[in-house]
């Protein structure tokens, strides 16, 4: 690979995604100062097309269709849910819904997933999965009187069928897996680890908010049972926008929400005196739909689906690619090595780098008009979204990463904590 | 009280709360076919200061701020929950969350409560609750091997204190209320009927869905332990909007939410092994906040506080006084009476009719440009909201609805289910 300037230049040229970059908010600038933003795996950028989809949702439907628009609201947490079944998540209509956050929806399924499982009492997960997932694997376990079997994958290579393979047995009930790992991007092997998971009679619920509009996910091919995820990272869906939550139709029937609401009842308006589930993926919704946050989604979901997910992978390889090859080159003799999978088959679409100031050098980057993430402890965390960020601006970014390093311009910020991503 | 369309008039010429008209959207129209939106307290009218708000925080926070602004949302969920405490729930700083669904939030606290009431095993709720709250108590009481124990209060007139003395004792862990009933406006007595659930040695959870910006609610006062409630009625905060719940401060620590989500979390940012709840409010939170809706939230609750709630409960009880007096009048000819409690002080902002043919009256009136709201399985519901609602508006509206029942226009609809409000 060619290291130059000019030669990340070239493959901008020949970028079949190019275009998308003038769909979302900021990403258009070229000027030398320009802000490299390599975090839109915390949050997505803002598409066009979004203020306007909320301006009508609020002016049109809330203010002056009141009441009257939830004619078309009420089916909203199902089209989009199906927006982002046909385009991004590899699943078949009326299998996802939009709604809650991820973690409320990881709970609900969990707890649905455990119950459906009796004689089985051990929930699996990996030790280093995303807190929210290990907070609530623990909750759920402790709530139920299951034993957790936490287990050690590597932190930058994920997860491997082996590790996983040890960690099963008939007593297993449900297994909780990352499909990209938030800290090093390390991709699981959807097909084989559900596979695995299923040979020992389990069921495998997988947290999709680092690959979902990443890396070509496909829930249906691959059996998957259980899925959650986050809209606000490739989905570019806004600050805290509502998750999804995927049930396998197949299973839908025998899995029950332990949160009875009135948005998951079979005939809601007749407001019986018993909780009776809806037959469909609706069972799994509760509360009143988030209408607003919900029509900014749409916007991000279908972005991505226009742009494809395949191309969308391909060229967020290449640009983790480049990013590791400027790192060997670049970081490295500075201290900075990576912390990711070397192959790019094992990546989703963000790779790490540690270093022992961490902390520091991220806040250095920022101030030099980066935006990386810090992850606890030592950890440089790089998001090159392929639907908005260009070869050049990687380049650039690493170049920038390379100054604060041989300059040591990290060594004039103090230790501190890290804000929210 | 004086019957006629002047005199209706004459109040609004004295109306203090006159000028909040014009600060929402729609609610200045003053022709004779306008649309008489009496459904505020299903879907508030959208404030006009929200759009410009959402714009702020879509376009500056998020397209160009970009998770540099999570410096400022990291604490929307207390900043915009201590806006509901001081202005609208007479809570402390620090007693109140925005976030989740109410439904999500109810099973929240319900699970909080039962589990930190060890030895008591009955939940107690009332039987014509609104279905979630059913639904929900239902759930936690299988999922925690708990008896329900159904009050069966009276649909029109409300919870009295007696009823609920007879469904108390040693054995009740938590008691769900409704503080205004969804379906008559009964106003339950907030001081009493805490006094009696705490000499029980209960916890009481009150929902306020109906009554946050429509009535006081003294929650400090009168030492209510658990509050949940909606923000898209009253408090005008959109569609699915965010809702609250409210923990007394002196039991925070005694409470754990059953949902152990990274927003939950002490030190957050560490990732740390093992759950370790905040100190304080927080400790309820769950995922990501949802950052734009709470938006919306804050500016809808700013204005209920800024008219006050004093007056708009003073103004709710004036209007729904004319309404009675009004059905009295000219519906009860006609088949359509009263089916909320006849003392003001005994009622929230909303008052109800009973009619067999109900549905039909209620499209009637819909084509009519009366937005009412139907709830099964014979009455119609009307929510003046005191905010934006004229006397006048009152006035016409059961002009109209008088019409449709002397004309029996409602026999041309067929009996059909309702849409969603």
């Amino acid at each position: 690979m060619e290291l130059t300037r000019a030669a990340a230049v070239a493959l901008d040229d020949v970028d079949p995604l190019a275009s998308f970059r003038t769909r979302v908010v900021g990403a258009s600038d070229d000027g030398p100062d320009r802000l490299l933003y390599l975090d839109g795996n915390s949050l997505g950028r803002l598409p066009r097309d979004t203020p306007a989809a909320l301006a009508r949702v609020v002016e049109e439907q809330w203010g002056t269709g009141l009441v009257g628009s939830w004619a078309s609201w009420i089916g909203e947490a199902t089209r989009v849910g199906d927006v982002l079944a046909a385009g991004i998540l590899g699943a078949r209509p009326g299998e996802v819904l939009v709604g809650d956050s991820t973690s409320v929806n990881l709970y609900k399924l969990l707890m649905a997933g455990v119950d459906a499982q009796p004689g089985r009492d051990v929930v699996v997960c990996t030790a280093d999965d995303f807190p929210t997932d290990r907070y609530i694997v623990a909750g759920v376990a402790e709530s139920r009187g299951l034993t957790v079997r936490q287990i050690p994958a590597d932190i930058d290579e994920g997860l491997d069928a082996a590790t996983l393979a040890a960690a099963l047995d008939d007593r297993v009930a449900v297994v909780v897996l990352s499909h990209v790992a938030y800290r090093s991007g390390a991709l699981a092997d959807l097909t084989a680890l559900t596979r695995l998971v299923h040979e020992a009679g389990a069921l495998v619920l997988w947290d999709l908010s680092h690959s979902a509009g990443a890396v070509p996910v496909e829930l249906t091919a691959v059996g998957a049972d259980l899925a959650v995820g986050c809209t606000y990272k490739y989905l570019n869906g806004g600050p805290g926008a509502p998750a999804f939550l995927y049930v396998r139709r197949e299973l839908q029937q025998r899995l029950r929400s332990p949160i009875h609401g009135w948005f998951g009842q079979r005939d809601q308006f007749a407001m019986g005196p018993e909780y009776d589930p809806a037959p469909g993926i609706e069972r799994f919704g509760v509360g009143t739909p988030p209408v607003l946050a919900t029509a900014a989604v749409e916007v991000g979901a279908a972005l991505v689906a226009e742009a494809g997910v395949a191309a969308l992978a391909e060229k967020g390889r290449a640009m983790t690619d480049l990013a590791v090859a400027l790192g060997d080159a670049w970081l490295r003799p500075h201290g900075a090595v990576l912390a990711s999978p070397r192959d790019p088959s094992r990546r989703g679409s963000h790779v790490t780098f540690a270093h022992a100031q961490a902390w520091q050098v991220t806040q250095a980057l920022l101030d030099r008009r980066v935006v990386p993430d810090y992850r606890t402890p030592d950890r440089v965390r790089l998001g090159p979204a392929p639907l908005y960020t260009r070869f050049v601006d990687v380049w650039d970014a690493m170049d920038r990463f390379r100054a604060v390093l041989a300059e040591r311009a990290f060594e004039a910020y103090l230790a501190e904590r890290s804000r929210v991503t």
